[in-house]
């Protein structure tokens, strides 16, 4: 791969796969790569997407082989009949296809380490077109390829979007930093996390950036229930991009407060765990309405094991009264659905776990559920601390059960966040 | 816009638009139009996204006006600068840009309804192609326009996702249909959902259903941790298709036997829900290693509240042992990944809840925790039922926490939709 005369490589996509001809899945790889490609200073120009079609991916290759500098090809590295990408690429580059020595003991050892055993037609996976290199895949049994085709580099990434990213780190972008010659400006990026507006109004508390801070572009990313202020700083020095995105990462936080939970990309669910064992406290849960994600998200984070106790998710009236310890009375005067009751969850849970925190959620996720008086998007969170135990009563819906449960969950856990940093309660 | 001569005609969709390009956004516009198409029987072959380039989009227009008999264009249709989706259309038909009364009108009237101020560059929004057909917006200011270049009819669509959906099925499912008289070749598609065997061993299982049913093409899908068989189905006679596509079915559920869960396209939590309400029964479920995600996995299904009663999501041993009634001795003698913890966690769930049915987990998700005797991917599953309790063992690593965790999860509701089957507990 050698240097191209262009001063700004130019980049194209493939994603492949009959799931994507036929709108079955939401090609989420091409924005992610387009991100980051241009992120290294390549410029994407075009996004494509065929089905396992061999003709069609042949005559695809050659046009971009013909247009593009570097390009990104997802999918079609399997064992079976229908990944077709290899083939496709020996014939657009005419050449022939012969198994990799390498690929294959790589797969073998992939195989081995796991102790699965090998079927014949992961052979197929190490059969790459003549003069291409094998691109390793530390996650999965795929590897990928890089090969001339035309004018364009191309590097061949399995479709599986975790194996894509890390292999897109591992070969890719070094590859073309080091290769195409890019990357000579400073290129950072700086990902503010935060949780309680929606996307426009963050967009217009945060009007004038880009005038203020002249090195510094604002993107805005929803990553639902949450909002990720992103700052992408450029310029010919580091110091100095990093000074101009920290003078403006300051400016977002005056404008936005404590409604900013993370500046590092870190999930509530993290931030919440790591304040917790700063304070050598431990968590209790109890869940009605999101029915368990909240416990799912907190053992997302590896070591949790060390502050998260026990959930209990009671989706039963029976199961509230009967093991957290709900009065009936108040199930009776207030119902599932009410402040006290996820306050009397929250004081149970904790008592029954003996931890140093209980947080509760009961409210109504829909579709069906709701009333004038409790509307499917209530959501009544409860929280048991040491010194006090509230219950808050709030109104977020979002049209689906899904979404629902996962903006009710981070309710609770940002509810947690402020109690452990001492911040007021919003209602 | 006449009849083709194409038995299926061929569609191509083209996103527009610097989001698209650059990856801020992902598009799932494409996805969404290539569904509706092809279950209007147009074959979608290819997809397209560029930028707000004036010369990348002729050229992107002009190709697609060589290849396809119809094609979609989202974006581009707004008041500024960089909306060109009129101006390129028009130069790749070769024609030029005229106001067009009846848009303007539809414009003009949609701010007087709303009371809004009409400032001047909104007029641009009626300036289209010569030639083309105006496509009102019943719900936004742009409207759509469609016109032929080269062989393709082109029909030019907002990107804001709602007005392209409302103005997909008001002005091009039904043009399409008239017109270019589809629907005549027939096209379905048939989901068998299994869970036990990777994809290349279920794909070699599967060797040879294209020779015994040539009007079925299969297609693997991988949705972790199961594995979706699409089988594709086209002809000239429907009643044929349907046939043809059930006798291939059949075929499939002989080779794969029990694995197959659902032929519905349902995921395991929705079948497990289905198989306890037909048998009026219920459901508690304690969480160690999978931590809340069979929880959450059943609460996403609407009405799971009629079986679904508690889950206890005991992470600490003590948790085991005070919510649940694990002996001491039985975590003593085994710890807490062993089949004997996993069966009295079941137990004592079932009966802590009033359930019908017990399930559990206990495992070593990962990244650390394992030892030689008991690596990461360990996990041992308990069920509860009226008339026995059993536990198990299983070794299923994949390499990182949450994949172990939903394949830990997905193992544990197989193992009680076997039970309520009746089948044979594979170890």
């Amino acid at each position: 791969m050698q240097p191209q005369p262009t001063l700004t490589p130019i980049a194209e996509i493939l994603a492949t796969g009959e799931e994507i001809r036929t709108g079955a899945l939401v090609d989420s790889n091409s924005a992610f790569i387009a991100e980051q490609l241009e992120h290294a200073g390549v410029k994407v120009v075009r996004l494509n997407g065929v089905g396992d079609d061999l003709n069609r991916l042949i005559a695809v290759l050659k046009e971009i082989g013909e247009r593009a500098d570097v390009s990104i090809v997802t999918g079609g590295l399997g064992p079976t009949e229908d990944d077709l990408s290899a083939q496709a690429a020996a014939e657009a580059a005419a050449v022939g296809l012969q198994t990799d020595p390498a690929a294959l003991a790589s797969i073998e050892d992939f195989f081995r380490r796991r102790n699965r055993p090998m079927n014949r037609s992961i052979h197929k996976q190490a059969l790459l077109p003549a003069g291409s290199e094998v691109l390793f895949n530390p996650v999965g049994t795929a590897p990928g390829f890089q090969l001339r085709i035309g004018r364009c580099w191309f590097f061949f990434l399995p479709g599986v979007p975790f194996e894509m990213k890390r292999m897109l780190a591992d070969h890719v972008l070094p590859r073309v930093a080091d290769r195409l010659g890019v990357r000579r400006g400073i290129r950072r990026v700086k990902t503010l996390s935060c949780f309680g507006l929606t996307e426009s109004l963050t967009g217009e508390r945060l009007d004038g950036l880009g005038d203020q801070f002249p090195g510094v572009r604002l993107g805005l990313r929803a990553r639902f229930p949450e909002i990720q202020v992103k700052l992408y700083g450029s310029g010919l020095d580091a110091v100095q991009v990093a000074e101009a995105l920290d003078q403006a990462a300051a400016w977002v936080r005056e404008r936005l407060g404590d409604l900013v939970f993370a500046d590092n990309g870190e999930p509530m669910e993290a931030v919440v765990g790591r304040l917790l064992r700063e304070r050598n406290a431990t968590l209790a849960v109890a869940e009605s309405c999101t029915g368990g994600l909240i416990s799912h998200w907190l053992t997302e984070v590896a070591g949790s094991s060390n502050y998260f106790l026990l959930a209990a998710v009671t989706y039963a009236n029976e199961a509230k009264t009967r093991v957290l310890g709900v009065a009936e009375e108040t199930l009776a005067h207030g119902g599932a659905v009410h402040p006290d009751t996820a306050r009397e969850m929250a004081v149970g849970v904790r008592r029954l776990a003996g931890a140093t925190y209980g947080i509760a959620t009961s409210g109504i996720a829909g579709p069906t559920g709701g009333c004038s008086e409790k509307p499917v998007g209530t959501v009544c969170i409860g929280l048991a601390a040491p010194d006090q135990a509230l219950g808050y009563r709030f109104h977020l819906n979002f049209g689906r059960r899904s979404m629902n449960k996962q903006m009710f969950a981070l309710k609770a856990l940002d509810v947690l966040r402020r109690e452990l940093l001492g911040l007021a309660h919003t209602p």
